[in-house]
């Protein structure tokens, strides 16, 4: 039987990214267009159109079932309109296929929602271990003013969709309300 | 249907103790009894019966496949003899189930093997992300001289295979010669 060599990614503590990444992934936010909830202020954004994250992807695991896939998100700090940044957000193509999300450093939360629009969230700064549980769909959001960096382990065969989420968005967003981060019901999702 | 309820556990930096764990496992050296190679050395500190290492099991996943258990493992600093102080090891029962091991602090190796015995060691400080491939046999070795904490995040239906390394042992063996760590074959290995 030939086996696969082990093999080990470094990540630089400092900056949160894997040296020799497997794929790096840039999100502008043009890649992000018609996400967020104040369209007038994502417009005159687009403009400059910001670096809003990055995926360092140590590995995919050969996308084969009983691997793993590992990367380190890296999500700047800054808002569009009132709502922070965040990722686009997915849910697993193989509803069954749950995450890990541990925190490196910064502050957000970790935003997820059933297939019915239940939502929940939870806070992470270092040394949170949030777990995603199956069939949750799921969003990083940056509410602190540093960048936020969270190290994110899946199945390799959990795959991607992106379109449930493109087509009716989350049910909650996250804003800044006199200097205070909420949670509040999206006004422009499509239930 | 119902979804199970996303949740944070939350890792001490300081200690590398999750906080709220599903399941403590505690090791002392009478745990290990007869896998350290210096068997003089091994009967004389018992008597002290140090502990050797502890997890932390943030969450077993249910044991469910799709989903992830996740802990830390904290490898005390010491020897018995040359032989650095280690964790017992096993093979996953399911054999094609991968793991990620993330350093947090401290300094050891992940020390793999096949079940041929073909050995493969990856060294690892804070930042690495070390991947065990389906099929190899694991155990962690501290050779440093503090604590030596890592992150463990696996398919929750992986389980385990003690059996293999404690009728067997490992082939190779790290050790201290002449204030360095060296890789070395195993006297006590019986392939």
């Amino acid at each position: 039987m030939t086996y696969k060599a082990p093999f080990t990614k470094w990540l630089e503590l400092d900056s949160g990214k894997f040296k020799d990444p497997a794929l790096i992934q840039t999100r502008h936010l043009s890649d992000l267009k018609g996400l967020f909830s104040d369209s007038e202020a994502e417009t005159s954004l687009l403009k400059d159109n910001p670096l809003i994250y990055e995926v360092y992807l140590a590995y995919d695991g050969d996308f084969q079932e009983g691997q793993l896939g590992y990367s380190t998100t890296l999500i700047y700090p800054g808002k569009v309109g009132n709502e922070y940044f965040f990722t686009k957000g997915h849910y697993h193509a193989k509803g069954d296929r749950a995450e890990l999300y541990y925190c490196i450093k910064g502050e957000g939360y970790l935003l997820m929602q059933t297939p019915e629009g239940e939502v929940n969230a939870q806070h992470m700064t270092a040394g949170a271990g949030a777990y995603v549980p199956p069939y949750w769909g799921h969003r990083t959001v940056n509410t602190g003013k540093d960048v936020f960096v969270f190290l994110a382990v899946y199945p390799a065969d959990a795959g991607y969709d992106y379109g449930s989420i493109a087509e009716k968005g989350f049910a909650s967003i996250l804003v800044e309300n006199n200097g205070k981060t909420e949670l509040v019901e999206n006004p422009k999702y499509r239930a």
